[in-house]
């Protein structure tokens, strides 16, 4: 397998996705590469710092670059060989086999279903993230390729992050649930509504129903459905607050016990390694003729590292077959 | 002044909502009263329990009441004289001069859009909550009147609510953001994209632009305007973050350092008095023909206390003729 990774996006570009890909060593199986992409005497320079042998790593050379904060298409348009749009080219082209990339999340998903195209029978692509919940972790879809999402791509999102969760988290019969304000069946907004019925109606799915944003927290459900606007703002406050939260405790108990604040700042390092992204390797967006792998855009070399091994995973499980089994609208009977 | 309380709505009713209405003696001015309107027997039984002179307390009987997973509007219908239906008709006959519910959110906006009407140019009545943040409380609006929004809906609740932190937390020109999923104004979904030319054109508000999810915690603004839905699924994921949040710390604390359990506990206590509900005393529903005060459903005696303080300032800072002023569609110029 050949895996391409976009080597100027992200907030610790390109250090750390350099690192990432000679760590990504330990998860590839003989014969598989990572291609990094992106200006390659950057990159050259940067895998001089790294030890040991890098026999793995390729490199694709572009100088250009779609910057964090640039309209995603707007860019694509004045940057046709940015590593983000080269990178779904080579794609589309069989040169590699999976995209990953901490850079600019719009542009991705745009040069994504541009170049990639849809799978057979999906109608939008979302992005499925296993949020860090501290405890129970629970995959949101979509969070953020999607904002203006109708009751099919919501319903399409049910079904897939069933599937992604099914195959590669080994939960067995992934409970869904429609993000809304309230459990019962009259909450909620136009959306959700018209949501509802074709959640309930498809056998293929555990649906359970409306759930509320504390239910993230309570281990009522493996996945929240939700149009990719509120799934944004939902995932940007669970960071926010997490960091204000554990500052916070961190600054009263410094008050009351000051002689502890050695033990109370690895019980907080502890903590926050519960909720780091870096763990989780990346979101996939699920629906596109390919595999794309899109990390936190603060992402260090283990968070690309596991992103390799994401995209790994969704290659060897089959996850798109599956879904097109599912979705493909010449998929015969949902029995077969 | 005369304040009508809904002594039967709310996980702890009535014996909480007695219990403010008891201790709602410490903020009324003399000649004020508060009114409990529900079960005569019941609210006479709770007052029994209440140490002190109760001369400031009068009670409204009714056996009809509304529950709290009840869809609102048939509710108000199949149970014309509850307690929340009746408040509402006793406020809009002039009986009372403010209505304070900690029951069905759904079902006090529905009643008070019918019985005591929308202001004089405002399209849709919103929430309006302070949200506890731990550090700078940010109002969010809306928090669930409004789920299905339009933009001329959002631009209102950026002046209804600039006027209410205004007028009621003394903020001189309160920061206005737009909650969406990235700074640039490119980002967000059609009705987001809409909304901002208005509030941008708007001389009465300080728009400062799009604001994120971790924005609410980094005092970037005072007021967050977005859709009711939105606004509900964040208010819920804050309120069950910070349990989990704080939970977390704990038991990893007791863990690490447990025979200083007791200390933590009470520095976990003192965070959790950071984002207390009951100290924010309800929520105002802006942009009704009267004053309408929503507390959370889990509200203390302290909490219904706070919202007779907020029902009172809102009366004599005259909150609503100064919304009034700004969006009825014979105000004049906007200079005068």
């Amino acid at each position: 397998m050949r895996i391409g990774i976009d080597a100027m996006g992200g907030d610790r570009a390109p250090d750390e996705q350099v690192k990432g890909a000679v760590a990504a060593r330990e998860v590839l199986d003989e014969g598989d590469k990572v291609l990094l992409i992106g200006d390659e005497s950057v990159i050259r320079k940067c895998l001089e710092d790294c030890p040991g042998t890098h026999e793995h790593v390729e490199i694709r050379h572009t100088d250009q670059k779609i910057e964090m904060g640039e309209s995603p298409v707007e860019a694509l348009r004045a940057k046709p060989t940015s590593s983000i749009a080269l990178m779904a080219e080579l794609h589309r082209d069989g040169q590699i086999d999976a995209c990953i990339s901490a850079g600019n999340t719009g542009a991705c998903v745009a040069a994504a279903q541009m170049r990639l195209r849809r799978l057979r029978g999906v109608h939008r692509p979302g992005i499925a993230i296993v949020t860090p919940t501290f405890w129970t972790p629970v995959a949101v879809c979509d969070v953020g390729a999607n904002v203006n999402c109708r009751p099919s791509h919501l319903h399409q999102y049910g079904v897939m992050s069933s599937i992604y969760l099914r195959v590669m988290c080994n939960i067995d019969s992934p409970r869904v649930g429609l993000l809304s304000i309230g459990q019962e069946d009259a909450k909620g907004n136009t959306l959700v509504k018209e949501t509802r019925d074709l959640l309930k109606n498809d056998s293929n799915i555990r649906f359970i129903g409306n759930v509320e944003g504390r239910d993230l927290f309570r281990d009522v459900c493996d996945v929240i459905i939700c149009d990719g606007f509120v799934g944004n703002v939902v995932l940007k406050l669970i960071e926010g607050m997490a960091a204000s939260v554990l500052e916070g405790m961190l600054r009263e108990l410094a008050e009351s016990m000051p002689s502890q604040a050695k033990a109370i700042l690895q019980a907080s390092t502890d903590l926050r390694g519960k909720y780091d992204y870096n763990e989780y390797g990346g979101a996939p967006l699920l629906g596109v003729a390919g595999i794309c792998i899109i990390c936190h855009g603060a992402s260090n070399h283990r968070g690309i590292m596991n992103a390799v091994r994401v995209a790994k995973d969704f290659a060897s499980y089959h996850v798109n077959e599956q879904i097109t089994k599912l979705l493909s609208p010449d998929r015969g009977t949902r029995d077969e």
